[in-house]
């Protein structure tokens, strides 16, 4: 068994100390008064990293694609249309899911590698007035794009809900759901949170939280229904046995991260990325996206020519201890994606980073 | 925050220490050669502990309750007819899941405190020979009820599939998937494996596995979807990224538990349970459920007369540290679910209990 891993690629990042510490704390019973006490200070805590006052805000006992599924299976019933941002693997998931439950998908698409235009699904909107939702995701993480989400604000004042994948965003770059009138929103743990995988923090506005009340029928998934969790948020009714060891693990990375300040991690994750943008280019690496819509905590940059990607990857996992990502879908093998997440954003990080990367070229 | 507690409710119980360790091993990303060598072995450790050479065995990145999702939602598709055994509260949530399936649900019913007959489910199977599915529930942890499969095992002659709700038998009493011919099983971490909550092992016989490939529709969850899950499991294909951790935690339980033996680990839940029969009615309990079909991982037995439930569990538990559970649906505030699970089936354990109930009364 390996001592440690740098991980460096579109996440699992490496925990944060503190909450390796939280996940070997005693084990509670999921209605213990001393349990909940914790469940409601994360619940909590998620509120003010989401940056809103949503009393629906909660994690959901699976990874973040669970969140997704529970976003879409909550608000969306048979017949329903759904517009949905696809510029990557996960607005494609998105649409994926949709579809799975019985809505009618209205694909609004920007090439791997570009923004989606927040103009074309307000267009795609006002040529489908009823859609029940527009869903985007807010950092690609299979292409390192971000994108824009604040001119979609706008569909608050329409019947369409607004829903945003942040599972690579939440922590890492700023994401103001009350502001910009996000109605349900996800994201992952093993990201910019510095936690192990294993839960979906969610966020619901008043509205979205009354759609799912006034449903004409019961969503698909029992396990994802948040009329059901939420009963149990609200009035500790059981409903199903929560994952209490990643519980604490949240509720600690959520501390880090809140005593450091978002303003100051999205700062850190901003330096460290520019750190790296200063060095790769020099390492012979040429950046996918314009620097106007990079994400700071995932950069995708092609790699140099000479350079084999599995060779390559695996020198600097076994010999190096350090893990990237490959490219997906039309960039595998030619570009690496690399995380540089919670914990990991740190100049030092990006040091070690570049000094193996060297060895290599 | 408080040093540790005895769990002895319905689950979860308190992890073997080895389980603790393993949990704070450095997480390791979900695609790194030395991560899927300890998954490999994660599932080849759930084939011993469930007694089947399935290859769709594989823990599920959610709670048991996800698991119980994860079979229904694969095996049924809408306008299925799904025959469910119903004496308890897990029993109905089968039910309410197989109907939010788009299955029609035909309810095989006994008493919450008694057995299902297994031949009720087999003449419901004749009547209704079409039927897609029988599920029903091995350890009804709602009242204590071990409810008998082995003659369940007719069914592999038909072309209906069993289902097994095996969440609180795992590892605690006799459980042998193939012999009993058992097509779809799921169990959870946190009862008789020792293991905190988070995951849900199932295991997929070969003609279930055939059932879910020949589907005309896609399983309703993407994020269950087990033909996507079995892909990464068997071609490392990426579908989600899973709970690192957690798997590190059941890895390390499951090695306790076949390190024991499961003879050994049956016979020691089964040691500690007689040890608790023998005790109880000294001390004014009476057992809901009749010797034969009580289950020795959850004992349930009435109060006796003046004790108060609700203020003799806070007592148990803020001055000793015990949780024990409380009675559910027309038992609650009337008997316990005390759980001498995993790491608590211990006699030690047993006369901590004895000894607090002791002052109690």
């Amino acid at each position: 068994m390996t001592d440690s891993r740098l991980l460096l690629g579109p996440g699992p990042s490496n925990p944060y100390p503190e909450v390796m510490e939280a996940l070997g704390r005693p084990v509670l019973g999921h209605l213990d008064p001393e349990f909940l006490a914790v469940f409601d200070e994360t619940c909590e805590r998620l509120r003010r990293a989401f940056q809103t006052a949503n009393a629906l805000t909660l994690p959901v006992s699976g990874t973040g694609s669970a969140g997704m599924e529970a976003c879409l299976v909550n608000l969306l019933e048979p017949g329903d249309a759904a517009i949905v941002g696809v510029n990557g693997v996960f607005g494609g998931r998105l649409a994926e899911i949709a579809t799975r439950c019985g809505a009618t998908v209205i694909r609004v698409e920007a090439p791997w590698g570009r923004p989606i235009d927040p103009d074309d699904l307000l267009a795609a909107q006002r040529r489908a007035p009823g859609a029940r939702l527009v869903a985007t995701v807010h950092a690609e993480t299979s292409t390192g794009v971000e994108n824009p989400l604040a001119p979609l604000a706008a569909l608050a004042d329409t019947d369409t809900l607004l829903v945003v994948d942040a599972v690579t965003s939440l922590g890492g770059i700023p994401l103001d759901v009350d502001s910009w009138r996000i109605d349900a929103c996800y994201s992952g743990t093993q990201k910019c949170l510095g936690v192990p995988p294993g839960l979906a923090p969610v966020t619901f506005s008043a509205r979205a939280a009354e759609r799912i009340r006034t449903r004409a029928t019961p969503p698909q998934s029992w396990y994802l229904d948040l009329g059901l969790v939420g009963a149990y948020q609200s009035e500790r009714r059981y409903h199903h046995t929560l994952p209490i060891s990643m519980i604490y693990a949240l509720h600690a990375g959520l501390g880090v991260l809140l005593d450091e300040g978002l303003d100051a991690a999205w700062a850190r994750h901003r330096a460290a990325a520019e750190r790296l943008y200063a060095a790769l280019p020099s390492l012979g690496f040429e950046f996918l996206v314009d620097e106007s819509h990079r994400l700071p905590e995932l950069t995708t940059a092609f790699l140099p020519p000479g350079l084999d990607d599995a060779v390559a990857r695996s020198r600097l996992l076994d010999d190096h201890g350090i893990e990237v990502g490959g490219g997906l879908g039309e960039f595998a093998g030619r570009l690496w994606r690399i995380g540089l997440m919670g914990h990991n954003a740190r100049p030092e990080v990006v040091d070690r980073l570049v000094e193996a990367i060297r060895t290599l070229i």
